[in-house]
């Protein structure tokens, strides 16, 4: 990893995931924002009940907490020989994948972690790639930060929605990457946070990481939006998104499609942040993804509520014509360029 | 009062305001839903404190508990002579008032019951006009309910935003009319409540009301509603509003603009269901209303967010081309038919 990146980053968002080339701390999120407190990860069961409980969330995040995490796990198999270190290794990362077995990046994290232990059985080996798959989210981040930046002028107003902040991710996050960027260069500017219905992570997590890096940030509720623009008060819009499909439809948490409509409608500019390997070639458009419904628990409360349905969809999908513009880790592109994506998913590791 | 519309309204909507002709029941809307309790108006101090708690609201309501809160009070004065009668009605009506200074309805309620003490200082004659006012309302509600209960088709999926419902008027509310009118005529549909944030009068008011009446009803947040509109899933719009300007812009709850928007984007018909008392032709247009800004505490509550402002107007405007038809008690109209409600203003009552 980077020590000069990261200190640099330091400077501004706080950090998910604290590593010092042996000991590994993880926000817990859960508690933000009234407590801000890191838990040493001294065993692999803590770090199974941060994944777990969503201590630490957010597809890349999770993926550098599982790679450090099987390393700490691994420290005291150090002098093991190869076989028995590899089950180990073993043993841990199916353990740690139990955790959440949906998640993505956990298995892709972990799986990485088997190979380079196929090939390399040492502590060493293990520590240098989980240091690696961390650097190259910070230079991911880094990248979609200088792609984005100067779309941030002095004194603009940018809305973004939900989180995909230093939080979810590593370094500076993918939306809030150009913010944190143009923050470091002096741009004075100001964003508005939607608060983003049911979860408010909006509220919780990118208003407050957003005011720790000293970043002029007011809280919104999601239907003060359109009245905002309205007045004339966002220049542009920039959200993260969980996938872009081949025609560049976006995938990304409940509110982002209502976002885009209001900005199309009163000439905003809509940016979405993603990194290239969220570009799903695979699916050809938002209609052929499932919408998860999640628990009417999380509208409902504290309410008892007899007799009415809840609607609670996760994510929604913003059609590719109301994307002015894909900030990504490969340059800042349109809907035709979207090629790039592909280009760039081909040379990422399997 | 006309009973024979109150009982038709009764088996629907949940009453607000209950009266037998002597006593005085207010349900405390500040404990729905978990609570339904109706409290005895036994003494105007009651009264002043359910205004002053907002246990009743809305203006139309407020209104109506306002002259039956003072018909209550004067049941004392019964055989009082007429100046100690008129002077008694004064003091209970400056002190009313004094419970919400700006409730325009408030004052109004009050000194139309000056003006009929002023004729004829007898309880009859306010009981009368306490009643008169009530079923003004009711009418008023009902005239709505009939100008708009056809746009409702059976299989029909309707949005509303905040409450505009019996609980904030009498009887059936303005944007709820025309639903508890094709309930009652037998039509199968289903109406999706925004919560409406910050203060979810949508869900703890819209919703229940409507579930209470066996209207089937779902709960979404505020920015579900796009998505809502993108898989056909609203048929039509109907929201109620504060203030319709000369130019037919519609002053609203915060959100209504972006329900607006979307429904002129998805092509979903938009429309606003309001009395013609609403119609002010003083006002040119949206842009001459000022917005007032709310606590911030509405926004921000239940977690401390150091260093990030907090935006929380109460209510915006939307502009009269994203409105498809105005719902009013003198019919449905469109914005080129608006003289109408400003002739029907000029025979309301002063």
């Amino acid at each position: 990893m980077s020590a000069l990146t990261s200190a640099a980053h330091a400077q501004l968002a706080p950090a998910a995931i604290k590593w010092d080339g042996k000991n590994l701390q993880l926000l817990d999120q859960t508690r933000l924002p009234d407590t801000v407190v890191y838990e040493a990860q001294t065993n692999i069961e803590r770090t199974w009940q941060a994944i777990k409980a969503l201590k630490v969330r957010g597809a890349p995040a999770i993926g550098i907490a599982t790679a450090y995490g099987l390393v700490v796990a691994m420290q005291s198999h150090e002098s093991a020989p190869p076989d028995e270190f590899r089950a180990a290794l073993d043993n841990a990362a199916d353990y740690l994948i139990s955790a959440r077995p949906t998640a993505v990046n956990l298995a892709w994290a972990a799986n990485q972690m088997r190979e380079v232990a196929a090939h390399t059985p040492t502590l060493a080996a293990l520590t240098a790639h989980a240091e690696q798959i961390h650097a190259d989210d910070e230079a991911m981040c880094a990248a979609i930060g200088e792609h984005g930046a100067h779309l941030i002028s002095s004194g603009a107003n940018v809305l973004t929605h939900c989180n995909a902040g230093a939080l979810a991710v590593s370094a500076w996050g993918t939306a809030t990457a150009p913010m944190y960027l143009a923050h470091q260069r002096g741009i004075k500017f100001h964003v508005y946070a939607d608060e983003t219905r049911p979860l408010l992570q909006g509220a919780r997590l990118t208003a407050w990481e957003l005011a720790q890096a000293g970043i002029n940030v007011s809280l919104a509720c999601d239907n003060m939006a359109a009245s905002l623009m309205q007045a004339g008060k966002v220049d542009l819009v920039i959200v993260g998104t969980d996938r872009v499909t081949a025609n560049g439809d976006v995938v990304n948490k409940i509110g982002t499609l209502g976002v885009a409509v209001l900005a199309s409608h009163y000439n905003v500019p809509f940016y979405v942040a993603c990194p290239a390997s969220t570009y799903d070639l695979g699916t050809a458009t938002g209609a052929d993804v499932d919408i998860e419904q999640r628990d009417p628990d999380e509208v409902r409360a504290p309410w008892a509520l007899d007799g009415v349905s809840i609607h609670n969809p996760a994510f929604d999908v913003t059609p590719a014509e109301l994307v002015t513009g894909y900030i990504t880790n490969v340059g800042l592109i349109t809907g035709e360029q979207l090629n790039q994506l592909a280009d760039a998913n081909k040379n990422l590791d399997p």
